[in-house]
């Protein structure tokens, strides 16, 4: 066994397949979003980025960057412990009441991103509570598949957001039995949304406990920006609402809200939670002063999804397929990893626009994809660039257009 | 099946253990450490930090507070999305050169947190290399031993920092199996350290692969904080070297560091790596330049073990037991989780002086502490206070004193 051979070998497969990663260097311009600098190999250029998951560019925000300024200066870099060994700052203490405060639930709880809050809440509930059963739709994120996996509890997949298949599932199971039915709100490939109200119907009905994941849209959707359920006034249907405050609301961070003996229950039990130091107080602060400001600027989510329909439109003007969705994500199919890395590799080199191939294993294999994530801060002008810089590159590479 | 029930029952099950925990809420003041505010009911109190894993105090270091304004001016609050999709930022890549740099590596690979660092790295390796064999150190953290339990290869667990258990099972493997030995510098709880040069030596004559925690190391030990690997000659003899940057850094952030094929493996298929927001630019400048401060200043780590061993002096003239070890954690043995929590209540409340009580499941049932990290910062002043209250707290709760 040679360690070193192995490693390069299967590094030299994905080369091999099209699938190896190369980052993007970037420098984001605070105040100049989506701008960014490009470090490449001879020189630095500037680019516009159209694939961030800060979806509203608050990572830019005036109110955002001084709050994390003066804590900074009041509290340091670090928390300098976890949660329960000198880590718990007030800064945390008023972040969790304002994301309660947000999801309307009587308690949250802050992780040190969304991974972790998936991953620690579902291996806690899962292994905590005998005989449990975790049901979940098939195409829930990484983090959600790894904390249900760790938790060892049974786990049954359901069709994507298949409400007859989910009623299969529940219905074979005892009322009694402790289960969960775990999903997504906007799922963020293909940017479809799920029938929160029906799945919470049928939790009710088998008696089962309903754990959504509002990552992609926490900030961007209802009239505080609490998410899907809000809008279409669920949140007190759920048991747990999970988010993060790395896309929305443009810093880092994961939560889960819900009650008071539920948060407790994670934060008791929860390893990835107990075991890890805490945000720093300025990312602590920050976090609150987003959620702060974007549940009172309604018109920033308006203007989001106006972009989103502006892009889609220029889109279909210029044949270039995308898929439609409810929700503010772009996705550009192209359905070949060679073909979606060099068309990205264009318009980057050529033309400064920056979209990430969103390869394997992020989307399965044959769905390759450029995926757009407009901002309120995209403008008209960038568009019309933009797309006219694809019509070029679906020309050179001789894409598959979109049916007139 | 009551499920708000089944969340309160076990919460009370905790509070009638004593093992209900309560966390301080502090602001720490940059500037002023170890001193904190410390937020209780009814007021605001001054209190002095002795449980902080800010083990150095980076946390209010002038360059790195600096470093990390500047990013936020220039780059904004967050990364901005997964490392692979526009969350690369050139802070990034120059701290993970850096760290590269620190410990004599080809290569690092940042995550989000140490925790997420081992959690990662060790459930990849375990899934992704057939045969994988990881043999544990039986007191590893929970970051470690979750990510082996998801990785689900074979493991097997060697009795703490114990050679010949560790060259008993080495023994029995095939040459040629591959097997990773996972293993801490300083075990944090205790205090003790792993006689690396001897798991190195053992891990050569059995062709095995070295895993090293040096999350309480790093920043502390070694001519330029490497840890204690550097510090003892052993950089280049093991296979990955894991730290944190939140302990000794006083930061946030986690990392491994090693050959350039094995940081591109984890970083091309390490889920937890993979799919979550990278750190904000703004953490990375901060650790960067941390690193580089506590790199080029050797004074701070000779002050903070003549720190460590003033305050065990001390404690021995006035008879408070503590667990003498080689490092710079001075565990004070309580034994009992009741009076483990009175003893920190008493020092909090009636004297200022926080220090956390350590319970299960941090540590076995049994051997509650009170567990003292003094920094360089902590005065000669602040420890003679600090163990004439803990002398009228052994007192008043009539906890058992050394041996004289
Ligand atoms: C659906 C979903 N859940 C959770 C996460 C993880 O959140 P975070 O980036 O805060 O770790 C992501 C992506 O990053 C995601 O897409
Ligand atoms: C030995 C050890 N490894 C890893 C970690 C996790 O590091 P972090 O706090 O950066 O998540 C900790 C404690 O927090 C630890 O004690």
């Amino acid at each position: 066994m040679n360690y070193e051979n192995f490693f390069a070998e299967r590094i030299a497969d994905l080369q091999n397949e099209g699938n190896y990663r190369v980052f993007a260097d970037l420098e984001r311009k605070a105040g100049d979003f989506p701008h960014a600098k490009n470090y490449r190999a001879d020189k630095v250029a500037d680019v516009t980025v159209w694939c961030s998951n800060d979806y509203l560019c608050m990572g830019q925000n005036k109110e955002v960057l001084a709050a994390m300024h003066e804590a900074l200066d009041k509290c340091g870099a670090g928390a300098g412990g976890t949660r329960n060994i000198s880590g718990t700052n007030h800064y945390h203490v008023l972040l969790e009441e304002e994301l309660a405060n947000l999801h309307k639930t009587e308690a949250a709880l802050v992780f040190t991103s969304g991974y972790v809050a998936n991953f620690t809440t579902l291996s806690t509930l899962g292994s905590k509570m005998p005989g449990m059963l975790i049901i979940s739709d098939e195409l829930n994120h990484n983090s959600m598949i790894e904390g249900i996996r760790l938790g060892r509890s049974e786990k049954t997949v359901f069709k994507h957001n298949d409400l007859d298949d989910l009623e299969r599932i529940l219905k074979e199971q005892p009322h009694d039995r402790p289960k969960m039915i775990a999903f997504e709100s906007v799922y963020s490939m293909d940017g479809d949304i799920a029938p929160i109200k029906e799945i919470c119907d049928l939790a009710d009905k088998y008696n089962a406990m309903t754990y959504i994941d509002e990552v992609h849209a926490v900030g961007l959707y209802g009239e505080h920006g609490a998410g899907v359920a809000e809008r279409e006034g669920l949140m007190d249907r759920l048991t747990i609402i999970q988010g993060t405050m790395a896309k929305g609301f443009g810093v880092v961070g994961g939560y889960i809200a819900g009650s008071k003996a539920m948060c407790d229950f994670v934060r008791s039990f929860g390893q990835g939670f107990i075991f890890s130091t805490s945000l720093p107080p300025a990312v602590a602060a920050g976090c609150r002063a987003s959620i702060r400001y974007v549940s009172q600027h309604n018109e920033v989510r308006i203007k989001h999804q106006a972009n989103a329909r502006m892009l889609r439109d220029k889109l279909d003007a210029a044949g270039i397929p995308h898929i439609e969705n409810p929700s503010h994500i772009v996705p550009v199919m192209v359905g070949d990893p060679v073909l979606c890395k060099r068309a990205s590799d264009m318009l980057m080199e050529k033309f400064n626009h920056y979209v990430q191939p969103i390869n394997f294993p992020t989307v399965p294999k044959g769905t390759e994809r450029l995926r757009f994530t407009p901002s309120p801060f995209h403008t008209e002008e960038m568009m019309d660039d933009l797309v006219s810089c694809l019509v070029d590159v679906w020309q050179s590479l001789s894409l598959k257009k979109a049916a007139a």
